[in-house]
């Protein structure tokens, strides 16, 4: 059941300046070997269920150590027998816009 | 670590009438036992992380039993030792608006 | 063109008491005369595609009046020639629950 | 008041295969004009709250023409006096990877 999952975590309660948190969220993902694409407003993990809800996970309880309030939003789209989406989907909208 | 959650998932191949298969994860939202809130757009399951994400995964793993597309988005909304939210949070808005 | 509308919106340069600022845009919200719905992780608005986005719009010109951070999310939900759904959303699926 | 906005947007009466709608939306917000990121879970688009908001309008609208039931979701983040984040945002996490 591979899915791609997009996370955004940040904590609330350390002012506006979010992007140590963002890192070491982002951090967390590259070190999982997971295919992942890193945005603008969110991370896009690519994976088994299990294994991608595992890193969000890891991610969460990373900055919960240390950050009093959290707000985490998860996007996930699963197609059955399908990978290597994080590129393909992307492909496929290209190849209709030219 | 207790955060409420939403959940909102659906099914993207099986046309326009999604009751169904939001009632089947609504139904294992209250089998879990967690303080949960259903409304018009998602359901709010507040419990410790561990138990929230177990109720997230088998809502997931149940509609991928026979839906070959799906979509589903959480937001989840931590705060250290802090529990009963799904109360608090309404009332403590309600509170500043009378 | 009748949608229901979710709103999530907070400062991230207040702290982590939020409710006064949320207080603000549900006041909003009420103002605007529209069928809305107050839950825990945000507000559910239904009206005219037009009419909601006014009324967010308005929400977050309030707020950034005097946060110099703001997250906002927002969910929409939209069937054609369909009007009444925050009743009929819940009661579709509350029938099928029993 | 400069925003980033992540849009997504979909059917849901038209079977699992989007990428004929998101391509729709996709130019929609390419002829806006505005700077914008197109990822593999949505399109960050940058400006003018107003003309963001214009240019989401536009791309519910059109799918609206000819789709039953369509569903969105917009996340936002505004920072006061700050512009050209698309490119900060990420530049300003990776030099904390390094």
């Amino acid at each position: 059941m591979s899915v791609i999952a997009e996370l955004s975590i940040f904590p609330l309660d350390k002012g506006v300046s979010l992007s140590p948190y963002v890192a070491r969220a982002v951090s967390i993902v590259q070190q999982s070997g997971l295919s992942h694409d890193f945005g603008p407003m969110g991370t896009c993990i690519e994976g088994e269920w299990d294994e991608v809800m595992q890193v969000v996970s890891s991610c969460f309880k990373d900055l919960a150590q240390d950050c009093s309030r959290i707000s985490m939003s998860l996007k996930v789209d699963y197609v059955q027998d399908r990978t290597g989406r994080l590129q393909s989907k992307i492909a496929s909208v290209q190849e209709k816009l030219t």
